[in-house]
Parts: structure tokens; C-alpha cells; sequence
């Protein structure tokens, strides 16, 4: 059986935007590895009869994990609650103060009454000592809920998560055991999940589930089942409809599998940027060891960068324009030549919020990218972005372009090409 | 009297660990310049029972906003929930509907089914229209609580507070009027408030308040007072500390400051990064209208592209390291002459997370800044940062020398020069 987890985070500071929960986030992530499932979070004041509220609600889950409001002073009103909760009252543990004690001795100071506060607990719960400050933690059963009260600090939550809560979540043997994540550039959510149709159902009879994660612009599915084979069934019914598309597997980074692509077919790429101004040349150095595969790039901004740092001809700038295919496929071959890389990847756009004409309308821009086979150009649209959400997409299109082509699925895109040298000198292909 | 906020995230992936609520955060930051308080949050799944029983709970507050689960899919409830909880049925808008193929018509994709969904709300429901995305907001008002439903997009959530939930929230007429924000870089979070001490009794004594905000690597600082002479004496006593470090004031972005500044010097800027890899001309060229006073630049990663592109002396590069004064300075020295501008910046540094050594560990940075007076060098040091710390720290400090300069602060920071041409082609200047 799968546990249910409730997560309770309480805090003043929590809710008037001072601090960020970390102490939520940190367990939910736990669930990464582990078969519970989080059902809800909830955050509260300091306030007791809400504390005993989120607890009352969330009882119906298996485990309650509970963060903050153990400190010294009177506001905090977490133990209280949990003596009502739990139809108890609260005594004080002489074990706990005598440790108290102890470290007061040590560490030379006199305990205040605020300090034996620390070592009450509701008379049933189970103490749980602490090695990392001064409030232990506790443990308290009611209704068939397993509830840990925890001190809100971070970095003392983890420690008691770690030490006394992991085991309590422990790993599931009924659920899907076997997962897979992939991730999609190039298809927008709907059409993403109209030509994986069907997968729903078959993960259904299959006893698995399937999860949609858009984090723009790029998607992540994500597949599990209860045994490998039924896994693969899943992961071949979505790489046949949209295999074309992937940019990463797994926790891998798509720009970091472009690096490791260009290293296995022994190539570098060099980089000539318009209107994304440098962040390509930024996507292709973000993983480390980047000098392997990176050779240089030119930030042609200006007309007159683009003609004189990687040629493009000045007549075809004058006939097409800084943004048309023909000057990309230009940029391309003049920034793998000047550069003396394998590859040239060149982006011209119009980023916008101005600048755009009626044929080219902010949000399009053209890419060359050149390789030992030729250059190949392709045109997108992005329509109503704003100028930072264009320059991304233009940096995963290009990426996206180079790694289909390392891996062989470029001809499943809509890209011309690819076109020889003395043809893009000519000023081919002509405007799409 | 005070409003009392509930906020409802709604999102399987928030609770899964994949992705943290910022959208809560958000509305909980709003309460520094208004007077409400948040009551409490939740984060539920999407399922309908769930978001029902929560928006229960929360109609107790005077406002409950709502965040998530409007998606076109199915596995999004919010809108079922929405009825269901206000005994309502839902219904098709058909001005939405009409809106949404008019923009379906202009992007040219067919509106599917799933599309269709968005347009569907509770039948007393106040449609709230939107302009950033597909799908629409809508208001409840259900036993005294006005509930606001909105996307869970951040970039879109956050539109939508802006355009219809502030108002709700009201100002408070007691509080300070006054007020000012000023952006420093370059000071640690302790550094500044030892530098401003005395500052928060200044404060009180004016019946005003100081608030500070790291957001990496920057830090905000902002000043409220009852009428605008006190707020003068807080930003004259501030601004005599570490008005040297300031970047930004108001809500203006620190970029777009040194792209004004360039324009208002009728100056451009050429660039030369090695570590960084373009992030710099990024984040020059991020505001539009950037072709007013940037030039291009080089992408100088590799050795052989730092002597072929912008002209460092191999013999340099061979005594001094690719990470040094005088490789920086003859960078920023050849970036301006090839590209044509009156600046020129570079940046070479250890990126890490591997190529350092003792006497250059990793987040050593070398900075160079020429100008029509000479070159001017920096040396960083951002010790314990991970890749993208150190390179996007590198952009800001880079950023930050220019506008300094611009400004005629440049002088009151540990910046060596100017150094003349002949000088830095001669390999000058030497380690600091």
C-alpha cells in the first residue's frame, strides 16, 4: 500500500513572504525515489486552534509530517496543538531537560524558563532526541496516523527526516517500480498529448501512469510501471509517435547531451548570434567541460559584425535582409569557417517588442546550421512571446536542430536542405 | 478593516517535488506594501473533491485566490471544482470561445476539444479575460468570499494579480506613503547592513521602514516613509554608505540602465568572454533597442580564438594564462577595435567546477574594460559558487564596471588603470 503523506508547515514568517517553505519542498522531493504520495501541504499561522484544524484534516493521511513552531518562546504554539490534537496534555520529559542541562553547562549559560519549554511533550508522544539543536522532536499515534512534529529550521528538519522519518516512508512494493522520463522540444502541450493518444489507456491496463510536465518550452513525460517490459511497451508506444522530438532522458540536460554528442562524433560547433546576442554561445558552455566541444563564436548584432566578422555578403544583406535564410545559412558557414569548427549554428531573428514588417513579424527568425554535408536552414514562428521567451525558444530551436542532426532525426523536421558552399555564398536558399 | 487571504495552489507537480509554488509566494509578497494577511495556503492534486473541500475551508477568509489547474487537458478540475463548490453548473462562454479561435485562426492551429475546455465556467461565475495566455481567470463570489481563479503559469498568474486581484486587496491608509527602491551588486547581505548601520533607528524615528532582499547576486533595498523630506533623509543617509554600489533604483532593470547610459554617451559596446560564453552580450542585448549601443562581439573560449579574433598576443597568453590581467585587458582592447566600439569588456575566468589551481582556484575572474581614456582591469574572486554562480556573477560584475564607469563611479571600486594601448599590447598589466 502506498502511504499518503500530509505536510504541515507552520510559521508566521512563512506567510507574509519573509521566508519560503524549504521544509515542504525537501519532503516532497524524498518522493522522487520513494512510493509515498504527497496529498496535500498546508501552511499555518502560529495560532493554535488552526493548527489543530490542519491537523484534525489531515489525518485521513498515513503520515503527518509536521515543521516549526518548537522554539523557546511563547509564540510558538505547535506542542499545544498537538496535546489537542491528540486529546492529551503536555508534561515535561526529565530526561530531555536534563540534556538541556548539560548543554547549558558546556556552553556556559543559565536556562530560561522559555528554554524548558523545549521539553514538553504530549504525555503519549515518543521523544525523538536531537543531535543538531536544542529542540528535540516528537512523535505522536492518533486515529491511525503516524504524526512527526519536527523543528523548522532547515537544516536541523532534514536531519530529523533523515534519521527518523525516511524508514516510515519506506518504498512500496505494489506500485509501478519502474519509471522513465524523456523530454520534448517543438510540439506545444495539446498537440503533444493529441499524438500520444492512447497512451493513457495502455498505461491504464498496463497498471502504470503517465505525467505531463510543460516547464516552457520544454515537456517532460514521464512513464511508470510496474515491471520493466510493461515500461518498454509504454516508452515504444510514445517514441514511435513523438521520438522525433526528444531532447533529453532521464535527469540528463539536453545541453549537456548536445556536448556529448558533438564529443562522441569528435566535432566542435562555433556559434554566430543576432538576436539572441549571445545566449546560444551561453547554452553551449553552461556544462562543464564545454572547451571539448565549443570552439568560439561572433555576436553579430550589428549588420556590419555580420559582413565583417563571419562574410556575410553585403548584397545579400541589401536583397534579403538581416533576417531570411539566406544570411543565416551565411552566418553558419562563415562562423564554423572563422572559427575552424565542424559545425556553425547562426541565429537571425526579430526578437521584438518592435522592428518586426508584415512579413516578418516579431517572433520570426531563421537558422542556418552548417555541417561537413552542407547547411541546412529552417524558419520559425514564435507569435505572441515576448522578446525573452523568443530568444529562449531560439536557443532550444537551434540546440534542438544541432542535436536532431547528431542523432540522426533531422529529416523528420521541417528544415530545407542541406545546400553546399559556393550555393549559400550565391546567397541560397531564397526566403522560404 | 484587515483582509484575511487564503491561497489555493492547485497541482500534482507541486507536491511531487518537480516543481515549487511560486505563486503563493508571490501573493504573500504583496502584503509588504499592503495590509492583508494571508491566512493560510494549501497545495492539493488535482482532484475535485480535494479543491472542493479546500475552497470550504478557506471561504471562511474575505478573498481566496486560486492558483492552477485551468489547463485545456482533462486531468485539470479546478473548473468542475470551482461549481461544484459555488452549487453551479458549468457552461460555455461564447465570447471566449470566439477569442480563442480568433487566435487559433492567427497562429494557425486547429482548436481541439481540449482547447474548447478553456472556455468553459461556472455559469454565475465573472469571466476575467486575459491577454497573456489561452486561458481565461474567473471570479466566484460564494458565502461572503470572493474567490479568484487564475492560471497556474507563473508568468501568467502574476498578470492576472496585477490586473484584477490588487484592487481587492487594497492599500492601507495608515502605513508609510513614501517610498523608494535602490538595487546595490557587489556587497554580501552583512557587508551592507554593518555599512548602513543605524539606518532602522533613523527609520523609526521617521515613522519609517527599511527592508532588504537578496536576490542573488543583487540585493534591493526599500525605504518607506510617511511624506517624501523623511524619505530624503533615508535615501541621502543610505546613498552616502553605498551609493557606490547602487545599479538600479526604482523598479528600472539594471541593464537596461547601462543601455541607457550608453545611449545617453552616444557610446557602444563591444564584448570578448571566455568563461561566461555569451551570457554577457545576453544580457546586453536583453533590452529592446539594444542595436543602439551594442556593437557584437566574440566568443573567445578557446586560445586560438582569443589570438585570432581579437588579437591577444600568443606570447601573453603563454607567460600570463588565458585567466589573467593582461590577457583581459588586451581582450577588451581587441573586442573594441574589431568590432568598432567605444568600449569594449571582457571576461576570462575559472568557471570551474575543475581547471583550477592554488594560485588561480575556481571563481577567479579577470576582468577587462577599455574606454576611450585606456584599459581598466579587475580581478574577482566568488569563491564557493557553483559554474552558473561564477558565470552569472561575472556578467553582473562585467555589467556593473561599465555602468560605474558610466557613471564616474568606477574610481570608489578595486579596479586597476586606466592602462594606455601601447601598455596593454605590451602585455601590462601584471598579476595583481
Amino acid at each position: 500500500m502506498i502511504k499518503h503523506v500530509g505536510i504541515l508547515c507552520i510559521g508566521d514568517e512563512l506567510l507574509d513572504g519573509r521566508v519560503s517553505d524549504k521544509n515542504g519542498r525537501h519532503v516532497m522531493r524524498l518522493g522522487e525515489d520513494r512510493l509515498f504520495q504527497v496529498r496535500e501541504l498546508r501552511i499555518v499561522r502560529d495560532d493554535e486552534d488552526r493548527i489543530v484544524q490542519a491537523l484534525d484534516a489531515l489525518s485521513s493521511c498515513d503520515v503527518i509530517v509536521v515543521s516549526g513552531g518548537l522554539g523557546p518562546t511563547a509564540d510558538d504554539r505547535t506542542r499545544e496543538a498537538a496535546a489537542a490534537w491528540s486529546q492529551d496534555v503536555l508534561h515535561e520529559d526529565a530526561p530531555s531537560l536534563q540534556r538541556l542541562e548539560e548543554r547549558a553547562r558546556e556552553r556556559d549559560y543559565t536556562l530560561t524558563d522559555n528554554n524548558r519549554r523545549q521539553c514538553t511533550f504530549p504525555s503519549r508522544a515518543t521523544i525523538l532526541a536531537t543531535e543538531v539543536g536544542t529542540a528535540p522532536g516528537f512523535r505522536v499515534d492518533h486515529r491511525g496516523c503516524a504524526a512527526f512534529f519536527f523543528p523548522g529550521v532547515p537544516r536541523e528538519f532534514q536531519w530529523f527526516v533523515e534519521r527518523y522519518l525516511l524508514h516510515e516512508l519506506g518504498p512500496d512494493d505494489d506500485a509501478p517500480r519502474a519509471s522513465a522520463r524523456r523530454r520534448y522540444y517543438g510540439l506545444g502541450e495539446s498537440k503533444l498529448e493529441t499524438m500520444v493518444e492512447g497512451i493513457e489507456p495502455l498505461a491504464h491496463q498496463l497498471g502504470g501512469r503517465v505525467g505531463y510536465r510543460a516547464s516552457y518550452p520544454v515537456i517532460e513525460v514521464s512513464l511508470k510501471a510496474p515491471e520493466d517490459a510493461a515500461l518498454a511497451q509504454l516508452v515504444d508506444f510514445i517514441e514511435a509517435r513523438i521520438g522525433a522530438w526528444l531532447v533529453a532522458e532521464g535527469g540528463e540536460d539536453f545541453f549537456a547531451r548536445v556536448g556529448r554528442r558533438l564529443i562522441e562524433h569528435k566535432a566542435t560547433v562555433a556559434v554566430a548570434e543576432s538576436c539572441t546576442g549571445g545566449l546560444l554561445g551561453g547554452a553551449l558552455t553552461k556544462t562543464p567541460g564545454s572547451s571539448a566541444w565549443f570552439e568560439g563564436g561572433f555576436l553579430t548584432y550589428a549588420n556590419q559584425a555580420k559582413i565583417d566578422l563571419v562574410g556575410v555578403n553585403a548584397s545579400t544583406l541589401a536583397s534579403e535582409g538581416a533576417v531570411s535564410a539566406a544570411v543565416a545559412c551565411q552566418m553558419a558557414l562563415g562562423s564554423a569557417r572563422a572559427a575552424g569548427a565542424t559545425f556553425g549554428l547562426a541565429i537571425s531573428g526579430v526578437a521584438g517588442p518592435t522592428g518586426g514588417s508584415a512579413e516578418k513579424p516579431v517572433g520570426t527568425v531563421d537558422f542556418g546550421l552548417h555541417t561537413p554535408q552542407g547547411t541546412f536552414h529552417k524558419r520559425a514562428h514564435y507569435p505572441g512571446r515576448t522578446r525573452d521567451e523568443i530568444r529562449t525558444a531560439s536557443v532550444y530551436t537551434a540546440m534542438a536542430l544541432l542535436l536532431w542532426h547528431l542523432e540522426g532525426r533531422l529529416d523528420a523536421h521541417d528544415v530545407r536542405g542541406p545546400f553546399d558552399a559556393s550555393s549559400v555564398e550565391a546567397g541560397v536558399p531564397p526566403a522560404p
